[in-house]
């Protein structure tokens, strides 16, 4: 810390040191924070636990309840001035991979890759056979109408667009299918819905993920992989009266108790001013939940580990939560910002890791550019000795769990990487491990932890 | 092309009108090029064919031979106005995946994992034991000096540096432990050497790589993965004397004839103006030479693929050259470069992609930024309604097979890419298709195929 005595001489001997004295400090800040994240942080440590040790964590399930333990006692070991846990309630859904989607091609029964879609009610123990009707849009199923629908299993075979340049953005446009088709589908009549996986790459996995029923129009809902969309649309081309048989082992349970998880450094000059860094901790019951979201979950408990490693001490109070049930209905956010708002803290700003752990690309804030400019140009600039390492940031959203917070008029921050590869993986069995790289989730780290200690030096 | 006529009518109606509608032209052949990669192009397809049809392209080797006439006939399909080979006269090295490095741990033998540098020499069919001087430094050589250096085998073990947010500059920092190591140690009477791989993962990979050697001093040497190079510095704290065994089947032949492969697409207005893109066809002969060039040989065919699937008919002569012997020795750039001289050529543009597959993070240029900005300028305002895509241009390097046509005085462009990955795969046998992502170097493809257009329409 030598420099630091060099700049306590500037200021005596310079006009305009402070700010000077301030930015070379930050830069020195940094690097140091790079470092430490490239070398010897937890980060990869972290996700491999919750990957391997842990495994999937689907709300409800007894791997949820391991990965609430895993993190808070990972979080005690860093000695921060306090770690809790923030109860919700959750929904308990299952699934037994017995569930099964088949063609009958000339007396021949061909499988499907499927998986059913989370909170999607089961076929009660029997097969489900019928007629396909493949439709591209939700609206198809009103120029269909009843009568071609009734009694028909409705397969949603819209692809995500591969050359529009932002995955989430392809997704976003596809993705009703899978939310609201099923319901929809059931207000006319048909007894089971397919949905073609959400990914632009064709190939033999099934991608699960939400479906948002209304109180009333509940039908069995499977995912199949693009391989399968493709073949199946082929057959139902060749004969339009193909049949398909359906069998999903889904089931839902009772809501159950569950935790988000909350590790905290308390600020020594602003200790009500909470900058908050997180993911989240369930996952889907495919593969590991790695970068959906292990990789935000990692990322966010090592901003406080390195932290603690630089023995920096924050002026504001810095807070990690790991929020339980992103996936499939958000009761973590919901009762950390109820809890929260209850209290009357306030949360000046919110950083959410949850686009999985590739290279950082920059940053989204809802806040006007304007607001955030000054913070920005000061990160920005002090990247540029670091090699010419790039990060925007522009404004977009903040992330699903931080949203809740936005009454607080903190500023909400999404940490934003290069999507290539996300739905390749997303809600598959292959988000595993080994498709993280541990440099890119290394990187994600220094910069979502620079991003809070610029805030914590400067504010909001 | 409807757009095109809406164009040609505003001509007339407005006054500033020709800026205004060439930027908006270029926004809509752009997207096509994007739409065009990111859907239907062929980069993929001619990454599998070098990869899995033709596999590894070491200079000399039959490989090598076979992949001039797989992408020679694939240029061919293309309908393009030339497609010729350019002779060089290459290297011939080879090994055998014989050789061996092993330690004597209290009379149990531990090996270790290995591979025989590029050009280097073997050990005459015999195993080579002796003690090991590990040094972190070329310099540390002198330090020692001949006294502690003769007769033993010299073990540079100076680790790339993760902190470096390049990791291309980590590699440049240690590398000349490989590339020029083995001849100084032999200067200092070591009977051989051995390099620790130039990655900053910790793994059992050994990463080969060219080592040179001046024209008398010439030891065996070979790299052993980074977790053996820890280990075994770890054997020698224990005990200095440890006796390490080296045999390397490694064998260097007379000099072969082969080629660089060169498809054109002749300009209609200023056919003299040429405009060029490339990779290097070699490869090692671990792995596939994926992503170390197969994927800029890919991108750079893909290109004429792209313009030739639109139609476009370009005012200036586009050219894809396939390198030959990039990695040992370079004769197919200069050969290249010689016979453009000598036919009176002029390149007024050069890109290459060399740094692997993965998602483009913009062009390096060997230009003042003064002299390219405007281009710049013109692509990245296009890239904008393409939903934030961002694509830098920095003032560097172009690449090794382009920069022999410097004196030609074009500008030399690199594509640069993230490059968190590379080093884990780099010269391993890990470099596979199944490393390279799809989406990520289509994204590359339309890159360079964007550039190639706006260079074509505006010229430098």
């Amino acid at each position: 810390m030598n420099r630091n005595l060099i700049f306590a001489c500037l200021i005596v001997l310079q006009s305009n040191v402070f700010l000077f004295s301030q930015n070379d400090d930050d830069a020195f800040y940094i690097k140091e924070i790079y470092n430490y994240s490239l070398s010897d942080a937890k980060t990869y440590e972290y996700l491999r636990g919750l990957c391997k040790d842990v495994g999937p964590r689907l709300s409800g399930s007894a791997g949820a309840a391991t990965g609430v333990e895993y993190v808070k006692t990972n979080l005690e070991a860093l000695n921060l001035d306090r770690v809790y846990k923030v109860e919700c309630m959750v929904p308990h859904w299952e699934h037994h991979n017995a569930s099964k989607v088949s063609l009958d091609i000339d007396g021949k029964e061909m499988q499907l890759n499927c998986t059913p879609l989370g909170n999607s009610v089961s076929t009660n123990g029997k097969i489900i056979t019928g007629k396909i009707i493949e439709v591209k849009h939700l609206d198809s199923l009103e120029k269909l109408g009843k009568d071609q629908i009734e009694g028909n299993i409705v397969f949603f075979n819209r692809p995500m667009d591969p050359t529009l340049l932002s995955t989430g953005h392809a997704y976003g446009a596809a993705v009703d299918q899978r939310v609201y088709g099923p319901t929809k589908a059931a207000k006319f009549g048909a007894k089971a819905t397919l949905v073609r996986s959400m990914t632009t790459l064709i190939d033999d996995l099934p991608h699960t993920g939400v479906t948002v029923y209304d109180s009333i129009y509940k039908i069995p809902a499977l995912a199949i992989s693009t391989k399968d969309a493709e073949y199946l649309s082929d057959q139902i081309e060749k004969d339009p009266n193909v049949q398909i048989s359906v069998f999903s082992d889904a089931e839902n349970f009772e809501k159950k108790l569950s935790h988000s998880v909350v590790g905290e450094i308390k600020g020594s000059d602003f200790p009500d001013e909470i900058i908050l860094v997180g993911g989240h901790l369930d996952s889907w019951d495919l593969g590991e939940g790695a970068h959906d979201d292990g990789t935000g979950c990692a990322q966010s408990m090592a901003v406080l580990e390195t932290l603690k490693s630089m023995n920096y001490k924050p002026k504001r109070t810095i807070r990690c939560v790991l929020f339980m049930n992103e996936e499939n209905g958000l009761a973590g956010g919901l009762s950390y910002a109820k809890q929260s708002n209850d209290l009357g803290e306030k949360h000046i700003a919110a950083i959410e890791s949850d686009g999985g752990g590739f290279t950082p690309r920059g940053f989204s804030c809802t806040a006007e550019e304007s607001v955030f400019i000054e913070h920005f140009k000061t990160l920005n600039t002090l990247f540029e000795p670091l090699e010419s390492y790039d990060l925007y940031l522009k404004k977009g959203g903040g992330g699903a769990d931080i949203n809740p917070l936005k009454s607080q008029q903190g500023i909400l921050i999404g940490l934003r990487v290069d999507n290539a590869r996300y739905f390749d993986l997303h809600h598959t069995a292959a988000d595993v491990l080994e498709n993280v790289n541990q440099r890119e989730l290394e990187l994600g780290a220094a910069a979502m932890t620079s991003l809070v200690y610029l805030i914590d030096q400067y504010g909001i």
